[in-house]
């Protein structure tokens, strides 16, 4: 059942707290200002999503009052980031509507929990084992029987916290590099391809998708997003409808995404999708949906959050996303001049190598190509 | 020639300094916040545009000191309203890049001066003569030689200083109507319709124009803008060439709106537009790019302030937009459920009649209607 339904809408003027200050809340605060929105940002270091926010509260989530305080500005919370500590979007939730729910929080911020709860709704995910210590490890390989990667359970993002293990002299040095923490030890799926399934479920209980994007990753960053992803329709669907089954399992409201491995046409159907991770939150690879549909995945989710109908998910176009990526933000020049491209460059201070800077999305099939 | 061609373009970081917190302030600051650009809001009270703006100052523009500190924490001005005082813009220009200039602020906001500037540019505006007392009305009908109306040269806006005269006898009334203020009596057209024309030009001296929507006013106040016009292509050419030659004349960097009567298809071609009256900015009939074209209005008004390469105007859909005026706006729960509508709420205080209150973009031909 939905968290509330009898709850009415935010009207426009209403103030949506958003928890984490980059570029997700920056496109969400975006996002709520054109619906008459205000929004609220509570974080321990100002970011992207400050700049256009109608406030902005630095404190960190151990703050109880602060959080309190916040709590008291808002009228509904969301975050922008599973890496939010459970102990306060609990708190938060007693005082004001927390959507998605902290329950979606604590099932996607720790990899072993995850795994176990889509196994539990019979959705295939890659065989996985949990790791505790180096000396797991040598029994998980042969169990899993083939190459594995090493992933820290919590506070993995970009490939962070990620190592590959193909034999078992590889087990110390890759709990060196997930930080020697609780882990968890999963095959390595030989994929066709990647996509990913983005459901945005009404607090009211009604569901839809945006069209599942094909995503091209490296080094552990997603690099690229292309729709059509060129897979056959049933499997998207299928994949579509994964995302809802873990949506309505966790009660969600917001914007969820599902990232999954695609095995190929030629495996069995109801084997060729698998689930990679799951993100309670509106995800890298949807910014397409800004350009390209005529509700974004932004809009969607603060709609959601903000107890509103949910806008159309219809696309338009066909498009393509490019994540800009450490110095290549410095090309912002000429990425201006490309007749028809949209630009979006997120105002952080320092291009870090792997870090996220910007995005561009080109609308195919527009006749200034 | 271009202000300064040889000034670089401003880098993402950098600050736009926003005069004015109405609903284009707005919009402007959430374009600006896509090019990972900075906002500053100046305004004497805190509206709509103050909840994205990255900052806002709060004072009037005689207070000197204030546009002092201001002009120095931002990298360029701009205004998102021609009533601003002129002497405040020559004051920052003195001090920082001000685009468009106080020249296009100046002609633009004395009607008198505006239409003796485009009659000089060989454009055709309705007939007019100045009214400095109640006295000059009677010989002035009688020199225009039709019904008029009188408009105050300074501070109208959406039909605000506006008032019918037919005869001598209404003389007295009108003067008080506009505020017993130096005028300018017109004499009244018999249009088929009204459009608009939208050009944007860089500091470059580079130019593009919108393609012209046409437009209906109910009651002085802009109702519904609508592309394709549905008027002859020459005609809307011929549109676009006129605001590129008062654009030019200007030397105008920024995006300019010049309203125009379009007289009928019957009349001679080079005498069937004629402009009403020139807005120095973004302009609420071109709020539909936002959802039709490649680049907005806005974003597109921001690019040229920064220096940076204009965005393509090239627009991929048929489009409406009509304004939610007053207590329409109360409606937006039943409108934020129709499919496809992209709703826009500028979240003012208070829904007073005849005031904006946000706006609807429906895009035509797409399968949702």
């Amino acid at each position: 059942m939905p968290e509330d339904p009898g709850r009415a809408p935010l009207p426009p003027g209403s103030t949506i707290g958003i928890l984490g200050s980059g570029q997700l809340g920056r496109m969400l605060a975006v996002a709520a200002a054109r619906l008459g929105l205000k929004t609220h940002v509570y974080c321990a270091d100002s970011g992207p999503a400050c700049d256009v926010a109608t406030q902005t509260t630095r404190a960190g989530f151990e703050d109880c009052a602060a959080l309190a305080t916040f709590a008291s500005a808002v009228d509904a919370v969301t975050f922008e980031s599973e890496n939010v500590a459970v102990e306060a979007a609990r708190y938060l939730a007693d005082r004001v509507p927390l959507r998605p729910s902290a329950k979606a929080l604590e099932v996607a911020q720790d990899r072993l929990v995850e795994k176990e709860f889509i196994a539990e709704l019979g959705i295939p995910v890659a065989p996985f084992l949990r790791i505790d210590g180096p000396g797991d490890m040598a029994a998980a390989l042969v169990a899993l029987g083939g190459p594995a990667i090493l992933k820290s359970r919590r506070w993995g993002y970009d490939g962070k916290g990620q190592a590959g293990v193909t034999s078992p002299a590889d087990a110390a040095a890759a709990w060196a590099a997930v930080g020697g923490v609780p882990a968890v030890l999963e095959r390595r799926i030989a994929f066709a391809c990647e996509i990913s399934a983005l459901a945005v479920r009404g607090h009211d209980g009604a569901i839809d998708f945006y069209e599942c994007p094909r995503n091209t990753h490296e080094g552990g960053i997603l690099r690229r997003s292309v729709v059509p992803a060129g897979l056959p329709a049933a499997d998207l669907a299928r994949a579509s409808e994964i995302a809802g089954t873990v949506a309505r399992a966790l009660n969600y409201v917001g914007v969820l995404a599902v990232e999954m491995f695609y095995l190929g046409a030629d495996i069995a159907s109801e084997q060729r999708l698998m689930v990679n991770e799951i993100a309670p939150r509106v995800h890298n690879s949807g910014h397409w949906t800004i350009e390209a549909c005529a509700i974004s995945q932004f809009e969607n989710h603060m709609r959601a959050v903000a107890g509103w109908p949910l806008g159309s998910t219809w696309r338009h176009s066909d498009a393509e996303m490019v994540n800009l990526i450490g110095s290549e933000a410095l090309d912002w020049h000429r990425l201006a001049a490309e007749p028809g491209l949209a630009l979006h460059l997120y105002a952080k201070r320092e291009a870090r190598a792997g870090r996220k800077m910007g995005h561009v999305t080109r609308l195919r099939g527009s006749p200034l190509r």
